[in-house]
């Protein structure tokens, strides 16, 4: 936790109070914190700030001074729709794609999810695994997620219209690598740039607002197809085949350092 | 594993065996693999290819028709200095390099480095994480992979000469991003680049040899200084801190992305 996040209902300023367990037990064991040490906080949907500890007891921590002035930082722009992972993988993901500052984060069905992931009790802790990633990440606004569970219908229905830029779909057997298709995208639009934005290196970097990840083993042909269709360019990110998690954040690592937040 | 990868000692062409246990399950229980089937296979330090089962037995699978044509993807190239993470998270930091193609790791003593870090038991399994890394990203070289308990000695001494071109040290504080950066290294290139290159966007892009990357709390300011006086520029990668596999992968996975491997 690089930030304590609370809920509106725990303010009332200059004070607020802490009374998730998790939380105090963070404060008191992890950052070693006592009363009038001054804390970083944030207001889920609000703003980050600082507060003075002003008293603790078992349940609860009380907040004093509490200032709340800063922005949270800019979403990435960009829709990941990611194939259910095991249940193993998925608060990690939630997590780092949550801190990374993903905005979008749709759950679908996919021929290589088992059906059994579905029926994972930890489906039912996303918003905890969030909280964790927005504390770790020092945000306040949570990723909108939406569990999919029929894959034919949303890719076929509702993809297009989350489509506002290009897409791509990470496929490790697909000829093009994800530079060359940024390259191409980049290359269309400097023919409009001029001589001296050119001639300064600044060719604008074009990143897709959609991108579809499988989990372990990938997405077979049909699921590359129905995301063809709808206009989702397959690329590859290299010969080397990577855990889920690394591939996720090797991939949005793009987003997140070519996008200035 | 997306690949099973054998020492030279249990090759004798057109034959193989395996006996390790973890592998042996894997084919048993993962691949659900039987006598027939063709297997993905290594050499360690050797080349990539294919084999047939032809005999399973409790503690061996032996193999026939072993085919081996393939060289293993070439590494990424650099070095990653890497404050001593705690021993949870080493495992798949480990893994995670060794499937991304770092060519060189060193594991240095940082202030935020607890000492019992360098007590713990995992630090005498890196081979079998580095293993379980390369079966992972189906290659068969395994990165350096060297210890320096001393911060200090290591930094003044031997860090330059391992600075082939331009370096790095991760540091939330830094003023100046990755990419940022990255830019003004491409533009003293493209400099001396022709008009042809720079009208079709192609200004290469740099990638420095060394990255520097510290454990959770990152570099206190001495080291900073101390790298610094080596040739490392301080960059950071946006104002969201990120759990240190997350950020390892992020910076990494630019280099994955920009080599073109």
């Amino acid at each position: 936790m690089n930030c304590i996040l609370l809920p509106a209902t725990h303010f009332s300023l200059p004070f607020a109070y802490i009374d998730a367990p998790s939380q105090i037990e963070h404060i008191q064991k992890v950052l070693d914190a006592t009363v009038g040490d001054t804390l970083k906080i944030g207001q889920l949907d609000g703003k980050l700030g600082t507060a003075v500890i002003d008293k603790i007891s078992e349940d609860s921590i009380d907040l004093r001074e509490v200032h709340l002035s800063k922005q949270p930082p800019a979403k990435l722009d960009v829709t990941v729709i990611l194939a259910l992972p095991r249940p193993k993988v998925l608060r990690r993901l939630i997590m780092d794609m949550t801190a990374l500052g993903v905005r979008d984060i749709v759950l679908i069905n996919s021929y290589r999810t088992q059906k059994s992931y579905w029926q994972s009790p930890l489906l039912a802790r996303l918003d905890e695994f969030v909280l964790e990633g927005l504390q770790q990440g020092v945000d306040t606004v949570a990723p909108r997620i939406t569990l999919q569970k029929r894959f034919k219908p949303f890719v076929e229905d509702e993809l297009a219209s989350l489509i506002t830029g290009h897409a791509i779909v990470a496929h490790p057997y697909s000829e093009l690598s994800l530079m060359q298709y940024l390259q191409q995208l980049a290359l269309l639009q400097s023919q409009s740039q001029s001589f001296l934005a050119l001639t300064e290196g600044q060719t604008k970097t074009v990143l897709p607002s959609v991108v579809c990840i499988g989990a372990e083993g990938g997405w077979i042909d049909y699921e590359i197809d129905l995301f063809g269709a709808q206009g989702c360019q397959a690329v590859n990110i290299g010969s080397r085949v990577l855990r889920t998690e690394t591939a996720v954040n090797v991939i949005l690592g793009h987003w997140l350092l070519n996008s200035g937040c």
